[in-house]
């Protein structure tokens, strides 16, 4: 929708987010050769910076694909046609890592979660002891299609007394929630710069532990490409295997600057009490959170009874200029989804409950009380968000 | 303040206003010669929809200035040294015309209105049968200092029934609230471009009647930059006298073309909305509106007894991001304002009650009922915002 004075475009969908100005700039900054000294300096910048983001001391590599690139290379490098792997499915992204295992004849054993729920870390250790063999298990952080954060230490804490790697899958939630890589002893971590690293998308990231490194000894899948060793080489040489994204590592080093100087701690509990606010606004206002363990940089709502989901999203777009997100699959119709992750600060929360509220009237919903979402959210902004300040890593 | 993820820099002042992506893009592309056809081109595209803007067939100048420019050319290109004037004060603008008539020599009736109030037409009536020599009486349309706005068509009625011509200061005010000038018998309209018109500083438009353009005739006053015939001679010609404000005038291009495509009416409906449904929320909140006469551009607000505005106006911008203006001179601490005004839709008024209500809690006055201010908006703008849509021409 291009914008007009009456209709400004406003983008809370969980990805892409909206791009912030200090991005925006360096995206339209004149372009660097990927073979000069100094793109040589931002790419070590910024995987520097990725590896504070992604809260690991392994190198960081940046593959310019969509995050499922990234997903497919967490496969294709780490296991052979006829291995076995498990791969939670509690979502769309969940049943992705099957659907690639399956195209490389890697032998898929699904643990299907309820939707909207996360997925049981003692399900997951059963399975592991029902399946020995088993190299991997495929995860995945925030279940961007329901909403929902997995518990992703306690799913570490079970694989890592396997032989098993854990692979998790961060993309629509890294920088948004906490993923303690290294400490949690995650093996695998893929993530994506649209999220909650406000660039546009192009860049998809993954970091691999020495235990994952170890299975990649012996992947016999076909890979060129995704094949993760040419980036490990080409970035002990300060360089990239392929041409890499110029500008949007150029617009991704900005956003981990401002990442960075915000700092990992701050910006967890920024997306916390953004999380929180919206959730209780939610509620004033008479509405239901769809998942059951909420991802904090992402409001799932159902849609009031009677009522198409889908209706919302589509008044919204059209006669708000405001972008969300629908449910996928099984959810379309049911749910709505405002993302407020990476550029997100206090103020897009009342916004946001603002619309709501207004699209539902709009739609012959109204609330019961005009204005009481958007009341319990800001008391809960005016209280927490001042403490944002004392927060140090 | 330069933007992070955690506060993002929201421009809600009476000018400059928000710059509209369409403009930015225009004010980034590549500039043209101002002397070469393409730029003519673009030259008589905007002298058309300015005339569109201002409601007159007359030519309507650009000067590379800010308002003040064509406020001081629609002295010295009137009036001689020793010529009497009118000059309405009813607020900083309305003063800076008596400072300007003074500066040449001109000598100043100045008709001084209570802040808050519009000036009463009757006022200019008595003052012109007593000075049946007054060339010209200098008006404001929207006084931005108090936020208030003149009855026009009013005070052109008087004025018409003379010999004086009536020039009013239009800069904040052009595009967002009505100003008929040729069906009122408006002589001459100062304009600006930063502020309903959404274009970064540096223009100002002025147009002028037959009548004005007689007494530019006798104008004795010194003028070279600011001397309207050269601008008339060179619009003819398909050109400006100076060089223009290349990249301004192609940003200009894209406001009036989005202008125009919304329509006159329908836009100023818009502002009227928005007016109404910030007065509502204001009120609703148990603040008070300052202006007794308010432009739906803006809107001033008094702060609760015994707070200084200049804390809300300080706390906004260090801690929310949001620019917004204080008073001025004898209103300074007094009142804040919002402006909503050019790039402007209806979800703009739920994020500014909020700030305000915000604001106030965070410095330790909160309101009696969180979001009931928002609430009262949010029920004007479901009501009347659709029906915009069927506003035509």
């Amino acid at each position: 929708m291009s914008p007009r004075a009456d209709l400004k475009p406003r983008l809370y969908s969980p990805g892409p987010t909206e791009v912030p100005p200090y991005v925006l700039q360096a995206l339209g900054s004149p372009i660097t050769h990927h073979r000069s000294p100094v793109f040589s300096e931002y790419l070590m910048e910024v995987s520097e910076n990725l590896k504070y983001v992604v809260k690991t001391g392994q190198d960081v590599y940046i593959i310019l694909a969509s995050a499922t690139g990234a997903m497919e290379a967490a496969v294709s490098n780490l296991l052979s046609p006829g291995d076995k792997a498990i791969c939670v499915r509690g979502g769309k992204f969940g049943e992705r890592w099957s659907e690639i295992c399956t195209a490389y004849g890697v032998e898929a054993i699904n643990i299907d979660v309820e939707w909207g729920y996360a997925v049981d870390p003692a399900v997951i250790a059963d399975t592991l002891k029902k399946n020995p063999d088993v190299k991997a298990v495929y995860t995945t952080l925030s279940e961007t299609s329901t909403g929902i954060v997995t518990d992703a230490k306690a799913v570490a804490e079970v694989i890592g007394k396997t032989n098993a790697v854990m692979v998790i899958d961060a993309t629509s939630s890294l920088g948004a929630t906490p993923l303690l890589t290294d400490q949690w002893g995650v093996d695998v971590v893929v993530g994506g710069g649209h999220k909650a690293l406000t660039i546009p998308p192009g860049l998809a990231f993954i970091s691999l532990s020495e235990k994952a490194w170890k299975l990649t000894a012996a992947s016999k899948c076909p890979k060129y490409y995704l094949d993760l060793k040419k980036y490990r080489s080409s970035l002990a040489k300060q360089t990239t295997p392929f041409t890499p994204g110029v500008n949007l590592v150029m617009g991704l080093r900005e956003s981990l600057k401002a990442f960075r100087e915000e700092g990992y701690n701050r910006t967890m509990r920024r997306h916390e009490i953004l999380g929180e606010a919206m959730r209780a606004g939610v509620k004033a206002m008479g509405l239901e959170v769809y998942p059951k363990a909420p991802f904090n940089g992402l409001t799932a709502i159902l849609a009031p009874d009677g009522m198409d989901a889908g209706e919302i999203v589509k008044t919204l777009r059209n006669k708000y200029g405001i972008t969300i997100a629908g449910g996928q699959d099984s959810l379309k119709g049911k749910i709505f989804r405002f993302a407020h992750m990476g550029y997100a600060d206090r103020m897009d929360v009342p916004l946001m409950l603002a619309a709501t509220e207004m699209v539902l009237a709009d739609l012959g919903r109204p609330v019961p009380e005009a204005g009481k979402g958007v009341g319990a959210a800001m008391e809960i902004l005016n209280r927490e968000w001042p403490n944002l300040a004392s927060i140090t890593d």
